[in-house]
């Protein structure tokens, strides 16, 4: 297991932690430092440092040492445990996660400090961030999140823009969010704090379409390649780079084992859709999947603390004529299996039927459902058709149990979608859905550019999130190829970040351009480390500059290799500044005079 | 100078040609071939081979011997000479043109067949594409981009989707493009096509919001870096991956060599900033700038064959005292240089001055005007501000001067605009600028992502196609650190055909999907080298393929790395419609029964 890898990339930085108000927690952040600008007089004006929301855990706090076979510190236990609503188990409840741990052969896979004692709601208890925020209740996670949302905004002493409300309709509070605001969004089901109290190594984060957009990035194995190890690494490159959740899509060997590593080492919530593995414990066989042995691996994972699931209740035998047609059938994955199992049961989807039990199980640990979207388009020619919206209305009818049962919902979107259709799908998503929030794959918006996937979905992701979708599932560039590895991993991330950053600048999210303004004051001021400490990947853009000028002496030049010296435009505006000084009065004098010539 | 480098990277394509109805012309265009797909009975169907638009000129004709320093056939010089309005001269009109041919010390730099009888027009005659079409004549550039934008289209056997009609307002023909459509569209100004009679290597094309969206690259080098061998290589490698124009931006030395290497081997027009050359004239110094120099440089370049000029004749003095408190000033080096100018003379812009004598010049040879948006906004907060706006209303009362001159025109567009604010500038555009072409740079709808500068730009620039933008000026990865190479010209222009393709989709141009469906077919079918035949990058996605699953045989497997076998979702699918057939009295049964459940 390679180590510290996490531990570089950021220059500039340091961790900082902002103090509750309301209850005894720390909110962790990075704090980039500038350096201070000299004016033309001579004179150093102090450039105050930029904070930002930060998701790579304690892995980028010099002052922990985190061992990853040991796993994160538990950083939620005790405002968990004070609660006083649930119970230390004695053992583990899945019959499949007692036969893992008793077997002796897989030791050397397993994570040394693996609990056998899971907590669980007590009988008669509801646990949820759903229920206590319909109770009125802000827990700790919840106050967690409004500071964390807000990246010291209130602490900022220059402007920042805030735009007259968001056009899409986004109803986001104009100066800070409060402790408040997060309770009442969580409990009209407006957002979601994924958060299973077996998890308690992740930092609370919202998903909510009033909230910063966040994004999710995929990891895992598939039976063609890789790795645990390689896997765990991924997941931690991930959160490195900004991913606010993970999923772990594992379909090879040794599932349980690879996510005992990951979510012990996840400081971001974890999700998974549980019907890979259910099928791997059947060999490959859809026909031999069954309720029990699926409500086995929900249980196994709930208690391993995977803080929400991808669960394709919402594709229905009446919605599989719908597809025949298609170009592209059935692209997801949950989708295809599911479908192929109704029409060999000839019975309806059993995560359907038994959609009431689900929820039964996932309230008893506050684990999230997030309504997968089997019949998401795979490509642009099936876009919005009857079959996905089909769907998308059964979606909306299961949400209404889920919060009947105080479970946390969100809705899953497509897919291959051309950007003048990808805005119907937000509408009819809020339409059917009860604003739950969205949470789409990309859309991706043209279907000729494998390769560059990440970038077809950036621009839909970009656009959907501005109408309103709260997390962006991120596309790699090996999206339709292959297994992303590691650096497809970080481009992805990237990548989406940026998308989502662009529609939280759009939708006027307080504080948003902060950063966006102090990068583009170094930039006139040619402050370059300070550029790349601002840059979300700040080893890129050093070693694109250096590609070119890499003596240490042009990182404070006045001009770059694009234009060079003579032609460095913002060079030239600053002699601008200079000669407008000396010409003040002159400019007013012949202000109007250039009109008069051609009128 | 490397030979050969375009010849590769197109596999199972071929150069095709579609003879014009009007004229005797063959439009050249690339025809993907397509393998057979077998169905599950064992019967073979052919899949019709897909034709594409194609910016590699003759260098992808197998048939033909590019010598790069002979340059390319002339294609269009008999059509202009039949039009008979047009002189070649016995030398060039260029004092500096003459100085440079003139001195022996250049020699080892200069293109051997360099022409010193340039063509113009005859005295009183009108020649440019602009009079023709407002005469009511259709020429053979006009009949060329006809047939080009269709792609075949009228030859295809199979639906291609088209939606509704634009909802941005964009009025194209709904089944194809007829000759008498690109007249008209050019006679009133909404579309340009860029032609210089002495550039008649150039293939046609034309620019306009009710045609295909069009590319520009950007390549040239820095007094920094580079070399004529460089530049002419990333030009010929721009058009290779799909650059509609190119620009030479060259600052360096030895621009009017390098220049007449890049034009005579473009096969796409050739856009330059005559400001940039007319400085280096005057050893960088602003205020050494003058109107006569300026003009000896316009007309150089016009003899050389340059297509279209940016010229900055709508920053005025009145508007330098609105970017004082901008963030980062102004950002176009033509705009910066002008700004310093003024104030150094304490007078008017002197391209705006002579503006009317500049479009005499222009008229002469058929170049057309781009006017530079020198006043674009370099970062999100100073976007859409009085500075910019003011520019762009000088803008369009400069439109109606070149137009009065017969010559073509189009506008430049920012920048640095977050999403929100990015369709105002393409309405403010249309209402100031009688439907000139728009022609935007980006725009980056974040300022924090430097080494990821082309995706947040592609999302802009898709957005603002879609909204009418006709032609986008790509940014690469590079963009504000330093000078891009090979590789990141490549991806960059990649990044900007998807963003193109994405627009051109999302406005309902008629057959824009066809490749998209083909290519989604293809997939659905496990037709892999197929998919990468149809790719933008076909190179990229055989790669990527290959990373992980490099054996011939998995060329032909029914699945990737990405899911690997059980997991694969079209595999499933493919089952699923086997079983449909099988079930499909029994789904008609049950198919309401699903819904009864919950309700």
């Amino acid at each position: 297991m390679k180590k510290n890898t996490i531990q570089d990339g950021f220059p500039n930085s340091k961790k900082v932690y902002v103090k509750g108000k309301i209850h005894n927690i720390e909110v962790a952040m990075r704090e980039i430092q500038l350096s201070d600008t000299t004016d033309k007089n001579g004179t150093v004006i102090k450039n105050l440092p930029v904070t930002v929301y930060d998701t790579s855990g304690a892995f980028t706090d010099d002052s922990i040492d985190v061992d990853i076979e040991k796993g994160l510190p538990k950083l939620r236990e005790n405002w968990i445990l004070e609660r006083n609503d649930v119970d230390r188990l004695e053992n583990l409840s899945s019959e499949y996660g007692r036969l893992r741990h008793a077997d002796a052969t897989l030791d050397h896979l397993r994570f040394d400090h693996v609990s056998t004692t899971p907590l669980r709601a007590k009988k008669g208890k509801e646990i949820s961030q759903y229920y206590y925020a319909k109770q009125g209740v802000i827990t700790h996670e919840m106050e967690y999140v409004a500071i964390r949302e807000n990246q010291r905004i209130d602490e900022l002493k220059e402007k920042y823009s805030q735009h007259e409300g968001c056009p899409m309709g986004a109803k986001i509070p104009k100066t800070h969010i409060t402790p408040e605001f997060v309770r009442e969004e969580i409990a009209v089901g407006r957002a979601i704090l994924p958060a299973n109290i077996n998890h308690p190594e992740a930092e609370p984060m919202i998903i909510g379409r009033n909230f910063l957009v966040k994004i999710n990035g995929n990891i895992g194995n598939s039976p063609t390649t890789s790795s645990i190890e390689e896997e765990v690494d991924k997941s931690l490159w991930a959160c490195r780079w900004g991913a606010d959740t993970v999923m772990d899509l594992s379909t090879g060997e040794n599932i349980h084992e690879t996510r005992e590593w990951i979510v012990r080492n996840s400081p971001v919530p974890v999700g998974t859709v549980p019907l890979y593995q259910a099928l791997e414990k059947v060999n490959g066989k859809v026909q031999d999947l069954n309720w029990e042995i699926y409500k086995d691996t929900l249980i196994e994972q709930c208690e391993q603390g995977v803080d929400y699931f991808t669960i394709h209740a919402g594709l229905l035998w009446k919605h599989i004529p719908l597809t025949v047609h298609r170009t592209t059938g059935i692209v997801s994955r949950g989708g295809s299996i599911l479908a192929k199992w109704i029409l060999q049961h000839h019975k309806e989807n059993f995560l359907y039927t038994h959609f009431a039990d689900i929820c039964e199980i996932l309230a008893a640990y506050d684990v999230a459902v997030s309504l997968g979207d089997g019949l998401r388009p795979g490509c642009l020619d099936d876009a919005n058709d009857k079959a996905q919206f089909g769907e998308l209305e059964a979606l909306g009818e299961l949400t209404k149990i889920a919060k009947e049962h105080h479970v946390q919902v969100i809705i899953e979107g497509p897919g291959h979608v051309p950007m003048h259709m990808v805005k119907e799908n937000m509408d009819k998503q809020l339409e059917h859905c009860d604003e739950a929030p969205f949470y789409t794959l990309g859309p991706l918006v043209t279907d000729i550019a494998p390769g560059y996937d990440h970038i077809t979905s950036g621009i839909g992701g970009a656009m959907i999130a501005w109408y309103g979708t709260a997390m962006l599932c991120y596309v790699t560039q090996k999206e339709h190829l292959g297994l992303p590895n590691r650096d497809d991993v970080k481009e992805g991330v990237i990548t989406f970040k940026l998308a989502a950053h662009a529609a939280d600048l759009a939708k006027g999210f307080p504080g948003a351009q902060y950063r966006d303004n102090a990068m583009s004051k170094a930039r006139f001021e040619f402050r370059w480390k300070d550029q790349f400490s601002l840059a979300l990947d700040s080893e890129k853009a050093m070693s694109f500059h250096d590609e070119t000028l890499p003596d240490e002496g042009y990182k404070s030049t006045h001009f770059c290799s694009m234009c060079g010296e003579n032609f460095c435009s913002m060079r030239a505006s600053m002699e601008v500044r200079d000669l407008m000084d000396k010409a003040d009065e002159k400019a007013e004098e012949f202000k109007e005079s250039g009109n008069e010539i051609y009128s």
